[in-house]
């Protein structure tokens, strides 16, 4: 056991040997960008089909605006981009969005960033899965058969992966990840090579379909808000770009720089893919419908309901690489394989947002120690319990679940961006180094403009999608910021309620003398361990007591008290009901009565098991009775454990669970270091 | 609050306020019939039906042995009767059959009655109400058209009324026993005048109907069973006689003699019952069919799938009566209403043996307290789980329902006199005066032919009724026995455990000195009460303790310890992972080993709190601290106690439930005296 012979020193040299450890987890660039970009990188899968999806509204030939779509996108991405990694150099501590709303525009800002963020972590967790399961569905029929359960099924398994607190590494992420997009690139490449340099037809297995437009020849301003909806739809790609701001103390040396450098790489990746499958599906004719079962003809008549519509990057790999075909498989399985990565990305964000939240006290305060088990599971089972929920309401149809997505995030990259400029503008007003105040207004620059296109997004993404589902996302919002409300009022209150007027207060709180009450029942071990204990204590004044509920019992009690010479009084209670609790709180509030400058210190013995059942068998009792004696003012109340055998096997259970390993560990980076302050400091 | 000016009154003379309340609500025996017998007495609700039921397996004809069915249900009936006469007089203690078995047979046997009694209690309840139900639909159609539903909603309101913990009164059951037992006899002589001296002729709504013979002409053995599986089914009759030696104690004074005064009452009353309603039934020409359905004929055709069959009583009712009239209503009404007070005696039967074999170790120590809201609660609700679940599954079907009871009430009477012929035995070996013994051999006589004739009748129960139910039973039992066994088994490995070896052990661990730990995590009014609470104990060594999870928050609390001049010594821990728990956890185990023969004596401060989401917002952290430090030995665990605002509510709540009654404690009885032990004994 070298752990508890290093522990002097640990008390001494503080925390040491665990940063030491953390050290060797930052990330480098190579792997930082599949860690920090699965969630943005994998919705490529699933947003150009959306656009296309849309616009088919007004018929094929309304497939002719999507470049002009996707021009938009990649104009909103290097906004978000530049922006981002102004964000990342002028608030390297990870706090991400959050911090920044907070501390430019006010806690209420702040409040709803968080709760944007918390309802876009469930949406992230269903629309990946939802797609990650169509994209396996193309390649093994039975998976789309089966849709909701195999969506469930896999919000299950990373459930579970993630309250063991399997430990993610780099690796886990970097190899799909850069297969999935190494096969975007190649599927792009030799799709453009097959186009262009060898004349071939690529035909997408949807090429020959029609579709019956609801809206035909659509102009003025129902085009336009069509478009503008499309665009909506296209702005999925642009989730979980926040993701790295909030990463940064992960990254290695030079922090900032090397997680600004990611972010653009990640942008620059991410628009070239969304881009090449759009172009791609234009070349292959893919075809979708909004509703495929009516709009989507094949030889003038509705494919029907049993028709399964596959994504737009799976059809434009059967396109390109053949259907069956290797590549094809295995790129079905890379981009199941991100957006389930991406899924996973919320598990450990959703967790670790709460212990801020509960930092700044507007979520209970246990949640705020790290890697804390009991913690991280309930944020877990919540997310999952949250997106499980989604994803059976709406049969983990990731078209649907889109309609509720982005709102969130673009609520939070608005308010990020605003409080970007307000930041600048605090800096602005002190600083006087010309290069610095060039460079700062340079970045304020590009802030306005990403607020004011991020904000212009929102409103679009509100109109057009507000009846299709964004409500439910609003509703989301709104419960979530009305909770964290509710308890960061009721934490003040108490704060206000138990803070110390002035100097003098603590005085005037200070008893006089200690009654003590050793609580017995019988005779034995465990009695006679408490009566040692409380000797030692030194009380004015100490007595056992014991409630006869028995009287051959009680008689059997004080006859062993007596021979064994026990020199501490023996005071018995009758009760004529066999209660156990209401004559102890009776006897001590009369005592409390005699002489109420006096404090009572009750001992209660307590049993410590090992199993779970084992305590419907011991301490009820005295667990009762410790809850109400807690409510009598000038009471402490004192266990004094006995460990049974039994409870060997619950301190190994313990010890092992101390050794487990917070998911997302690697992401989190290890904690900011206390300043200069070395423990163990005496007064 | 004259309460708290009665406490030192109370400790000096103990319980005579309570007992003199008590006193007051001894039963008179024209109430003690009514809350003893309207399990027995609301039996001849169905009883007569099963036996016709049985009996129409082979025809019509066969309904002429249904009086000599009866007449071997009376003889069992006063045998009974006479038995438990013996019991009540040799055992006024109201411990009923377990106890019985116990002091005579031994543990196991008395274990086997309990569970026996247990099973019982589930059935009573199921059984009742599904005749209750079946009762009130021969006037009411629509309750039968949702016969489960009616009966889980009629349990789901006994299982509330007791929660809640109505208070039970004599009159509660005085009134619908009497109109139940007055109606019934008004019923009996009425028929028997207008059969006997009017001349009418009464006929039965079912009087016209035939019965198709499954087998036809039975004779022999096949005969034989058939006649013992009638009269099974008509030992339902018998189920409930116990009730009355279980409540001993609550009769007025002479108490014994009284109960057994009561015991013939009402063995008087049920035989006559029973014998007029099927002398009635035979005259009035009632058809039951065990499959209705298929075997019961209108008109030579079957009646199908829709056809309800009425009780006998309320058949009978019917042509005694007439259809509808107010008498035939008046009947059926208090016959339900008596069937559910029936089952309400489980409700209070069921917790009160729960709570002697908590005080026998068989089940967990705390329902030992009597009159405990939470013991009572977690009884009340396993046995309302456990017949509601039977009553779905047979779906409130009084018929099927039947099959399974009886094997339990017979276990237990032929163990009890079985105990009480050992029991004569036992007294008649030292007895010497020769009138005393010859009443002892009366009696021993009286329970033998009890004995014989009960477990004559469980043999016979068990061998035409296994396959049709009675597994289930003895299942229940099983399970019941298995559970009991374990959690004794339990208590004495523990008991053994802890037991004291010799007088020099209580020596040998005793610690030498205390070092005392406050935890602090901030400077306000409940750390500062801590710190004063743990100055007053004079431990050896007194620090303060806190974990630094923020580097700002720790350096603030340096600071206002230092200006406030608090004079104890603060230690700071740093945790790289904001954990709270192990850093405290290794802390105190590093002084256990410094010195391992002192002890570490531990404050939390613990906030109380009014409403249960509250407990989610505090004390968490230190709950979990206190669960892991109990494992360390040599440590005890201090909760300092500060009462916010809030608690005050919960304050008042518990209060409130200090003053519930527990459901049945009219039937119970006060405790026993104890002996001439007065409280507050000082050694």
């Amino acid at each position: 056991m070298s752990k508890l012979t290093d522990l002097p020193k640990r008390i001494l040299i503080g925390q040491a040997l665990r940063s030491d450890k953390l050290g060797e987890t930052l990330l480098p660039k190579r792997i930082a960008l599949p860690v920090f970009a699965s969630d943005p990188l994998s919705s490529v899968a699933y947003a150009p089909g959306e656009v296309l999806l849309v616009l088919s509204v007004a018929g094929v030939s309304a497939y002719k605006y999507s470049p002009w779509i996707a021009v938009a996108v990649v104009v909103l991405m290097f906004t978000v981009v530049a922006s981002y990694r102004q964000n990342v150099h002028a608030y390297p501590s990870g706090g991400g969005d959050y911090e920044v709303a907070t501390t430019n525009l006010g806690p209420r800002a702040g409040l709803t960033v968080a709760s944007a963020l918390l309802v876009d972590y469930v949406l992230t967790v269903a629309v990946s899965i939802a797609s990650g399961i169509e994209n396996l569905g193309s390649a093994v029929p039975f998976i789309i058969e089966h849709k909701t359960a195999c969506a469930i099924a896999v919000i299950v398994l990373l459930t579970l992966m993630n309250l063991r607190g399997v430990k993610e590494s780099g690796k886990l992420f970097a190899i799909p990840t850069y297969v999935f997009v190494g096969g975007v690139f190649l599927m792009i490449v030799w799709g453009a090579y097959r186009g262009l340099v060898a004349g071939d037809t690529m035909k997408a297995p949807t090429a020959d379909y029609t579709i019956h437009a609801e809206h035909q020849g659509l102009a003025g301003f129902a085009l336009v808000f069509l478009l503008l909806r499309a665009f909506s739809s296209g702005c999925a790609a642009l989730t979980g770009v926040e993701a790295i701001s909030n990463g940064v103390p992960a990254f290695r040396k030079p922090k900032s720089k090397n997680a600004a450098t990611t972010l653009a790489l990640m942008g620059g990746l991410a628009v070239t893919m969304f881009c090449g499958i759009i172009a791609l599906a234009m070349v292959t004719k893919v075809r979708m419908a909004e509703n495929p079962a009516t709009d989507l003809l094949k030889n003038g008549t509705p494919v029907g309901d049993g028709y399964t519509q596959n994504p737009v990057i799976s059809q434009v790999a059967e396109a390109v690489f053949g259907n069956g075909s290797f590549l094809f498989i295995l790129l079905a399985a890379a981009t199941a394989l991100v957006l389930f990565l991406a899924a996973n990305t919320a598990y450990n964000g959703f967790p670790l947002l709460g212990s801020i939240l509960a930092q700044d006290r507007y979520l209970p305060r246990q949640l705020h120690t790290r890697g804390d088990r009991l913690a991280f599971s309930n944020g877990i089972v919540l997310l999952a319990g949250a997106a499980a929920v989604l994803t059976y309401i709406y049969g983990a149809d990731s078209t649907k679940l889109i309609q509720l997505y982005i709102v969130g995030v673009f609520v939070s990259f608005t308010l990020s961006q605003i409080g970007m400029v307000r930041h600048w503008n605090r800096h602005l007003a002190t600083e006087t180094d010309p290069a610095k105040r060039r460079h700062m207004v340079r970045s304020r620059a590009i802030n306005t403009f990403g607020g004011f296109l991020t904000g212009l997004v929102l409103v679009v993404v509100l109109l057009t999608k507000f009846t299709h589902g964004a409500w439910v996302a609003l509703l989301g919002m709104v419960i979530f910021y009305a909770i964290m409300t509710a308890i960061r009022r009721h934490y003040d209150r108490v704060a206000e309620e138990i803070a110390l007027a002035d100097q003098a207060d603590e005085h005037a709180v200070r008893p006089s003398r200690v009654h003590s009450i050793v609580l017995v029942s019988k005779v034995h071990k465990p009695t006679l361990r408490a009566l040692g204990y409380a000797k030692l204590m030194r009380s004015d004044t100490l007595e056992a007591l014991s409630i006869s509920v028995d009287t051959a019992e009680t008689k059997a009690l004080r006859e062993e008290w007596h021979n064994r010479g026990i020199d501490v009084p023996l005071k018995i209670l009758d009760s004529p009901y066999r209660e156990i609790t209401r004559p102890v709180i009776d006897y001590v509030k009369s005592l409390r009565k005699e002489s109420p400058r006096d404090v009572v210190s009750v001992y209660i013995p307590e049993y410590v098991v090992g199993h779970w059942y084992e305590h419907l068998l011991h301490n009820q009792s005295a667990l009762r009775l410790k809850s109400r004696l807690l409510f009598t003012p000038g009471v402490m109340v004192t266990s004094i454990p006995w460990q049974l055998d039994s409870s060997e096997a619950a301190r190994r259970r313990a010890r092992k669970r101390a050794e487990w390993n917070a998911p997302g560990s690697v992401r989190r980076g290890p904690v900011a270091q206390p300043r200069k302050e070395k423990a163990a400091t005496k007064k």
